[in-house]
């Protein structure tokens, strides 16, 4: 199977990623801006989430389109991320309209970084500002690694990061995972290098380690020594048309990616969730099997997404752990 | 890390399942009866389940603590299992206590085993028949593979089955699993005969072939022809002493069982869900750390009982599937 030409998000048509960070404060912003409104989800699996604007995407509530998802570092002061990209969508004149006013419709969810080795010390939060820079730079191509809400990310034993990755199913839908990787577990089996991903990788996207040949006894995994200080948060999307519960059930699949490609993953310390978007650009043609294969390349893809995030981290002043190309590379 | 004497659920101390199966209608039943009231929880991830009783085991709802969860073939007709197991319990004086009368508190789910080569042509339902059957039968040992609710289901390559795992943890908690494994995904990777579960593989419970070293397309999974006949239902349980929201965390966490041992998982055509169940005989000392590791060990006994039911199943006459042993064995 081909990964899009980016092997990013935006292989989806109409999709553009904007970030922005800070790298004194390590921390940052992740944005999925549509071109146009598209129909999200979510699905929450975590025990600590942090989130803004996710009841409105159940399926029977009112509205069913976004105007774009933020994914960002800062724990709750975090979610004036999503305060500033409305700031900048309002300006922009886009929103959900409602009595000549428009509102922009943007959910959002944050990790935990306030305990990374980056300066907290802020008089004013930054995080509103930093949610409109990264609106402000929305395009097709993206950084990734130390970079947007991965930017403050960590990992059980490495550094974590911002991840990205996609596929062109057979029936011509195109499926790609964002994801900032901030987990209690580890993306690596043991002491590494091979990631726990490793049977989803496609090509050499996260360096062509291969599978595992030893692996640790599965009841005594490791884990980062702040049990507070965690939780992955990823966006998963499509060029299909879907419905809000569909968008919903594709959350919900998504979620195996995690637990392939960290160990352990969903636990009560990590807030990890997922939100699933469509651009509807592609009607399904047949719903029941195609609405299982884009659950499954979702998973697929955020697991392959995981890896490469922790892969594609950089080195920085004050980092509590190694990267994973300082270790291994 | 040491499974239990059994490596069974019921190495959990308190707890006993119960098994009845027709043969003919390639069809059973698997009951896990409580010494005592025990607290529980549940996960639904499919999007296609068939369940009995499971709002009331919501966090916020009255009612924490149940007799027994039925796990059951024969579709939305196995919902009638829990309804004889209830009648027995009844017989026995068993239940929440109401005005003077005993209502057993009995949740259920089902699995579609409907298209099976089994006979289903019946007069009368014959689900709460076994359903009391195998209350009848409740134990500490009980069989494995072709048994219970493993009967007559089956997964996208092979025969599936019934499962069970435990482990016993560093804090002395108990955590075991019980699963009937009739999933729309695969248990094996490719061909096989390798599990996808074998990183998590103690001792050789489910034949010791070790990790797979040719991988597919993750991309184009193995998926069983008839994409409405699956579920994949579980039990997770503990010695612990949770409340009914840690159950529901617990049953959240163990989710991550499937993920890893089944491929793909959590479709929209498997009604996939958990149960967690807490006798609360050994309380926790460090609530943080010890439900991480409760969860996390969940997970993983769920991964490896998947792997034990569908490397047991036997052969039948009529089975739609090969087992794994008739093509591995």
């Amino acid at each position: 199977m081909e990964t899009g030409a980016r092997n990013l998000i935006t292989d989806v048509a109409g999709l553009r990623v904007g970030q922005a960070q800070d790298d004194h404060v390590k921390t940052g912003v992740s944005v999925l801006l549509g071109d146009a409104p598209f129909t999200a989800g979510v699905h929450v699996m975590g025990g600590a989430p942090g989130t803004r604007e996710t009841d409105l995407l159940a399926p029977d509530k009112t509205v069913e389109q976004v105007d774009a998802l933020v994914l960002s570092g800062g724990s709750a002061f975090g979610l004036d991320a999503a305060s500033g990209v409305a700031d900048g969508l309002r300006a922009q004149g886009r929103g959900f309209a409602v009595g000549g006013q428009v509102v922009p419709i943007v959910p959002g969810a944050i990790l935990f970084d306030l305990v990374n080795g980056g300066d907290k010390d802020w008089a004013e939060n930054p995080y509103k500002a930093l949610g409109r820079a990264a609106l402000a730079a929305a395009g097709e191509e993206f950084a990734l690694g130390t970079a947007g809400a991965g930017t403050g990310a960590t990992t059980a034993q490495l550094k974590g990061g911002l991840g990205s990755a996609s596929v062109v199913l057979p029936s011509g839908h195109v499926v790609g995972a964002l994801v900032a990787v901030n987990a209690l577990g580890s993306a690596i089996v043991g002491d590494g290098p091979e990631f726990w991903a490793a049977p989803w990788e496609t090509g050499e996207e996260f360096g062509g380690c291969g599978v595992a040949q030893a692996w640790p006894d599965p009841h005594l995994p490791v884990t980062k020594l702040s049990a507070h200080a965690n939780t992955t948060i990823g966006i998963v999307a499509t060029d299909a048309t879907l419905t809000q519960a569909q968008c919903t059930r594709m959350a919900t699949a998504a979620h195996d990616g995690y637990a392939r490609a960290l160990v352990p993953s969903h636990t009560p310390m990590d807030g990890d969730l997922i939100f699933a978007a469509a651009t509807g650009a592609k009607p399904l043609t047949n719903p029941v099997a195609e609405t299982l294969m884009l659950g499954h390349a979702a998973a697929i893809c955020m697991a392959r997404a995981i890896a490469r995030g922790v892969h594609a981290a950089s080195e920085a002043p004050g980092d509590p752990f190694p990267t994973w190309a300082s270790r291994f590379g």
